[in-house]
């Protein structure tokens, strides 16, 4: 009989952060496309676009006037998702009709002025700034809100409308169910083991090395061994930290640098703007109980074979279980394999 | 202070079936939209494409060559997720690294030999045939697997890579992550209230009319109160049942009713060939403890606005809670308003 062997039998594997598995088919990543392509992101050459509502000297919807920026500029969404000011409302008598009033804010952060660029175009300093002003922003929010979501959705594959480069922070009173989870299954492990997941994590596979793609003195970039996005990323820290704002000066340059080769790596998979979502999950601020958690960034980009093919969760994925065709191990051995020099400074 | 008004203020709505929260901002809806924007499928006219490798009398990338079928016809998928034949292998020593084979299989169901049509351009008697297929596939599969998976990927925004009406089956050994929460949550509340989550629910939503689309004899299709996607809809029998396979043959043929009058709806919204996933979800076949269990159907579409404008579930929705615009209300309202003549059938 013949041995099972990941590279080339279905299989599940167990995400520990979420407590949900994830079907891995490699032998499918042969299948022909005959769907759906996506239109490549054109970004534009323009350092500064008259009628974008993220470049600087410029006004928005609602008659504001963005002021000169030249570093990052954060303001409220003008079409925020959560409000701060909702009157409260709380009905959870009938078990099928549970409904709250919830409050918030949404934040959009501009990473720079120039309106041509995007992360991984701009210089270690810039991104040091935006990590600065990611900091800046979890400190004021953290006072008021119990969770603070920072993220980034890059490119209109990503719902992404405005190619100006941005990010956002969504604030609310409540604890979203992604947090919910992974703030429960961390708890139970260091209950458990008396150590934090992500840390022992971590560890391992650096031992491992097969799924690691970037690393540096203080962080980690890998495929994690549960991915579910074909070139999905976590970015992890080698040392413990719960949240952001915990990072030190030189932590924050050592970040800055991997975001950038992360990035880079990224864009020189297919020759183009790689679209993303990304956002950063630490420590909750509803209670002070936080030695299980371990600060950490998720990348989920949607292509799978070319800047035109992505991934399509739908179907099975919806209704049944997330599936991927080619392995987290193979996915890790191409993105590793890639210069850290953007092509756009190769073939200019 | 004004009052808590959910057509107003945002707020979060409870998935009894899945133990989680959707986020609402009903406000949200005004924004306008200068992202990505889809191109409408355009749907041959042919009968019979040369080319489609499920017309009958074609021969597929294996060199199978398909029948003269007449109605419904259905194959094995020559780039299955899943194999019969994968060796054996579970680890679960390292809660870091737990990894099972799995072995399964993946069907494919022409739903008609005609390459032009959709499932509500088909007559009553051929959706009968195709829900009669599907109880004899999941009669057989039923034998062998723990989960039979019946779904649909319609249009090529849901990666659908093939316009011939088809579905899918994809059974396997396991249970998947959604179908082991829907087991809990109807358990847990049948072990509460002696009596079952969805019929329940179906009661109280027929008498407060709000949510209901369609409502025939037998069954009703509502924009559940937890709806995740603008258009969402769940399809409920209003009677007992577990499994698509203890249908009564006039509870099957009005399904065909509620499923072809659903799918008009659908198309006629946006005057086009709507897109979406729906599926089956019924008790699996683990063991024989199921009176806990109501069969239904989940389609999820993705679009909001218009044929081209869908709704992204990204940043936010991905790495924090799902969060939706229009209420579930509003959808359901525009939804009923619409003729259950098709759009191609009025203006021909
Ligand atoms: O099997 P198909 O139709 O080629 O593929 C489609 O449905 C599958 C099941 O939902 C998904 O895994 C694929 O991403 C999607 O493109
Ligand atoms: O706020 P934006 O960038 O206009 O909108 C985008 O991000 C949001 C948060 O992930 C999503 O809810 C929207 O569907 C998406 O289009």
């Amino acid at each position: 009989m013949t041995q099972f062997n990941p590279i080339d039998h279905p299989h599940q594997r167990f995400n520990p952060l979420t407590n949900q598995w994830v079907l891995v088919s490699p032998h499918r990543a042969k299948r022909p496309w005959q769907g759906q392509t996506e239109a490549p992101a054109l970004k534009p050459i323009v350092h500064h676009d008259p009628n974008c509502y993220l470049c600087a000297g410029n006004t928005r919807i609602t008659g504001d006037i963005n002021p000169d920026y030249t570093s990052t500029y954060v303001f409220d969404n003008d079409f925020a998702a959560l409000l701060v000011d909702t009157p409260f409302y709380n009905q959870d008598q009938d078990p099928l009709f549970k409904i709250q009033s919830v409050r918030g804010c949404c934040k959009v952060i501009c990473f720079s002025p120039d309106h041509s660029k995007t992360l991984p175009e701009l210089t270690e300093t810039a991104i040091e700034a935006i990590i600065a002003t990611w900091i800046e922003q979890l400190n004021v929010l953290g006072k008021t809100y119990q969770w603070v979501q920072i993220f980034e959705n890059k490119g209109p594959m990503m719902g992404c409308s405005n190619p100006h480069p941005h990010g956002q922070i969504w604030s609310s009173d409540f604890i979203p169910n992604e947090i919910q989870h992974e703030d429960q299954n961390q708890r139970l492990y260091y209950k458990q083991y008396q150590s934090s997941l992500l840390l022992d994590y971590v560890q391992k596979e650096i031992k491992n090395k097969e799924r690691i793609v970037v690393e540096e003195e203080h962080w980690v970039a890998l495929v994690p061994y549960w991915a579910v996005w074909p070139f999905e990323i976590l970015l992890l820290p080698k040392f413990t930290v719960s949240r952001l704002n915990e990072l030190t000066i030189s932590q924050q340059k050592d970040l800055a640098i991997i975001l950038k080769k992360l990035t880079i790596k990224y864009d020189n998979l297919f020759n183009c703007s790689f679209p993303y979502s990304m956002g950063w999950h630490g420590a909750p601020f509803n209670n002070d109980n936080r030695q299980h958690w371990q600060l950490h960034a998720h990348f989920y980009p949607p292509l799978l074979r070319s800047a035109s093919t992505k991934k399509f969760i739908v179907g099975y994925e919806m209704l049944a279980q997330v599936q991927r065709d080619i392995t987290p191990e193979q996915a890790a051995e191409r993105l590793r394999a890639l210069s850290t020099i953007h092509f756009k400074d190769i073939n200019p």
